[in-house]
C-alpha cells in the first residue's frame, strides 16, 4: 500500500486525462471528481479508475469532447445524448442543465443516453445541492446491451439489474446531506476482491447459477453463472423494488437509444437527475431551519450497544475526507501499477 | 374470521360514513378507498380503519369537510394544508393537483400540511399511473407533535422516525407497477399482533430500551420503550437513509406547521407525491413499449428454489383482489366488533 499525495495524483490526473485528449475543462472535472472520491474513502470510485478510463478512450469506448445535445426538451425537461464522452463530464452537465431548468421551473428532471460510466452518484446529487437544491437520482447500467445483468430480481436466479444505485442530497446552511446506495447486497467489485483474497462473502450476499444461497464468490463467475440478490436480506423483495425503480426512472424514462447498434456491446449509464427548490415549497429559509432541526434532533439521538453516535448520511466520508487532505490517499499496488502501465500508453510517467 | 361481501361493505362504509357527515364525495372516496386496500389483502389498510376513523372524527381529530386550501403554488410544485379532513380524501385532492400540474408542466410535486392518516401510500401513486404519470409518493407521520416516533435511526437506540414508506407506481398499456415499501423493518400493528398471539418476532426486526437485539415483541413497549430498526438488517444504514429521504420530502419539504398549537398532540401524516408525464421524456408510446418489454424481461427470468416465479411489484395483491371480489373479504371476530361498536355510535348497525 502506498500514500499519494492528493496534489501529485491531482498532476497525475491531469497530465493523464490531457493526454487522452480531454479539453482543459474536462480535465479539471475528471480530476476532482476521481480524487473527491478517494479523498472520502470511496476508493472504487477514486483515482484507481484512471487506468480504466484510459484503456476506454484507447479503444474509443470513452470518446473524448463527444458533443452534449439534448434530444428532446421542455423547461422542467430533457432527454440528452451524451455521445459516450466521459460519463463524469456528462454528468456534470446534466447537473448543470437540471439546476438551469429547477432554477426556474422550480422542479426538473433530465435523463441521459449513450452516457459512459458516471462513478460515484452521491456526488452528481451533491453537485444540486451544493446550488441549493434538493437532488434525487438513479443510475442505471446498460443490460441489454452487452454488459452482463449481474443482480438477480427478488425470486429468479438469473440476473437482469446492474447495482442500480439511487441516491439523494439535501442543501444545509452547513454541509449537505449525502446519501448513495446500490440497490444490490454487494458489488462486483467486492466479490472480486473476496476471490483474490480467498475469502467467503457474508450469507446473503450471492446465489449460484441454480438461484442456491452460497458464500463462495466463485459462484458468482460458475456455469451457469451466479447473480447478486437484491439489497434487503429476507427482505430482498423491497430492494427488487428499488432496482426497478432505478431502472425505470434512469433507463426506460430516457428511451431506446437513439442508435441501438452503436450501443451494441457498449457499456453505458443512465442517469436520472431531479432537482428540487425548497423556496418553492415550504421557502428557502425554513427548509434550512427545519433540516438544522432534524440533523440535531437525529445526532442527539443515544447510541445503540457497538455504535458511539448516530451520524446523518455523508458525516463518516467526510471524516476520511479531512483526514486524507493530510495523510494521503493510500493506493494499493496492484491499483498503484495499473495507473502506471496505463498512463504510461498515453506517454505519461506517473513516477516521473 | 367472518368473511363479508364487498357489496355488503360498500354499504356498511357509505352509511357509516355519511352518518360521520362526509359529503357524498367523501363518502365515495372513503369507501373506495378502504375497500380497495382490503381487496388487495392489505387488511391493515383496509375497511377495519373504519372504526379508527370514527373515533378521530367524534373527537374531531379528524374534521369532515375541512377546507382544503393551497398555502403557497407556482406552476409545477404547491404545499397545502389540508385540515385534517379525512386523510383519504385529502390524499385525493393532492393527487388531483399535482396531476392538473404535471400535464401542463411535465414534473410536479405536491406536499401537504395538517393532513390526517392517508393510509396506503400505494393508492395514492397509483392515482398518478392511472393518469398516465410515473408517480413517486412519500409520507412521513408526525413525529414530534405527540405521535411517539417509532423506528430508530442506524446506530441509535430511540425512536425518531415513524414507519415512513415511499412508493411508486408506472403506467404502463395494462395495469400499472405499484411498488409500496415501509421504510422500517416492521410496523406496530405487526409487533401488536405478536404480542396478541405470543409470539416472538424474526430477528432484527425490533431492539429494547437499552438498543440490544430482541424478538420479544413486548420489549417494544418496556420501560424504556424499545424502537423498531431501519430497514435492511445488518446493512440497515440503508434503510435508514430512506427513511431520512421520506422525512426531508414529505416532512421538512411541507415546513413547519401552520398553527404549531393545534398541532399539539394532533397525529398528522405529510404526503409529498410527485408527478412525471414520460410524454417529456421518451415519449408516451415509446415509455409503454419500453416498460412492456421490461416486464417481460423479468418476468421471464426463471425462479430460484421456492419461488414458483418473478413477478412485478403489485401483482399477486392484484391476484388477491381477483379472489376476494368474488370470494369476498376476511375479516376478523375483533375487527367485526370494533367496526360494529364504531358504528354503532354514529347511529349506524352494521348487522342490520
Amino acid at each position: 500500500m502506498k500514500t499519494v499525495s492528493v496534489e501529485r495524483l491531482r498532476s497525475i490526473c491531469s497530465r493523464v486525462f490531457a493526454a487522452c485528449g480531454a479539453a482543459a475543462g474536462e480535465v479539471e472535472i475528471l480530476t476532482d471528481e476521481l480524487i473527491e472520491s478517494s479523498l472520502l474513502g470511496i476508493d472504487t470510485h477514486g483515482v484507481v479508475l484512471l487506468s480504466q478510463y484510459v484503456y476506454e478512450v484507447l479503444d474509443r469506448t470513452i470518446r473524448p469532447g463527444a458533443p452534449f445535445t439534448i434530444l428532446r426538451e421542455t423547461p422542467s425537461t430533457a432527454v440528452v445524448d451524451c455521445g459516450f464522452d466521459f460519463g463524469l463530464v456528462s454528468a456534470r452537465r446534466i447537473a448543470d442543465l437540471v439546476i438551469r431548468k429547477a432554477g426556474s421551473a422550480h422542479i426538473a428532471c433530465v435523463v441521459s443516453q449513450r452516457t459512459h460510466h458516471v462513478s460515484r452518484l452521491g456526488s452528481h446529487v451533491q453537485k444540486l445541492a451544493d446550488s441549493g437544491f434538493i437532488g434525487l437520482g438513479y443510475v442505471a447500467a446498460s443490460t441489454q446491451y452487452g454488459h452482463r445483468p449481474i443482480v438477480a430480481p427478488w425470486g429468479g436466479r438469473e440476473g437482469r439489474f446492474s447495482t442500480n444505485p439511487l441516491a439523494y442530497a439535501v442543501p444545509t446552511r452547513d454541509l449537505p446531506i449525502v446519501f448513495d446506495m446500490s440497490t444490490a447486497m454487494t458489488s462486483q467489485g467486492r466479490v472480486r476482491a473476496a476471490i483474490r483474497r480467498s475469502e467467503t462473502l457474508p450469507e446473503g450476499y450471492i446465489q449460484d447459477g441454480e438461484g442456491r444461497p452460497t458464500t463462495d464468490p466463485n459462484d458468482l463467475y460458475g456455469s451457469p453463472p451466479g447473480s447478486i440478490l437484491p439489497f434487503g436480506f429476507a427482505l430482498g423483495h423491497k430492494g427488487y423494488g428499488l432496482a426497478l425503480l432505478t431502472e425505470i426512472m434512469a433507463g426506460t424514462l430516457a428511451g431506446r437509444a437513439v442508435d441501438p447498434e452503436d450501443l451494441q456491446d457498449h457499456y453505458s449509464n443512465q442517469l436520472c437527475l431531479i432537482a428540487m427548490d425548497p423556496e418553492s415549497f415550504c421557502g428557502r429559509e425554513e427548509f434550512y431551519d427545519l433540516a438544522a432541526e432534524l440533523s440535531v434532533y437525529l445526532s442527539a439521538t443515544p447510541p445503540a450497544p457497538g455504535f458511539e453516535e448516530v451520524v446523518l448520511p455523508g458525516t463518516l466520508e467526510r471524516r476520511t475526507r479531512a483526514r486524507r487532505l493530510v495523510e494521503g490517499i493510500p493506493i494499493d499496488e496492484e491499483g498503484w501499477n495499473n495507473m502506471k502501465k496505463a498512463a504510461s500508453r498515453v506517454g505519461i510517467d506517473i513516477e516521473a
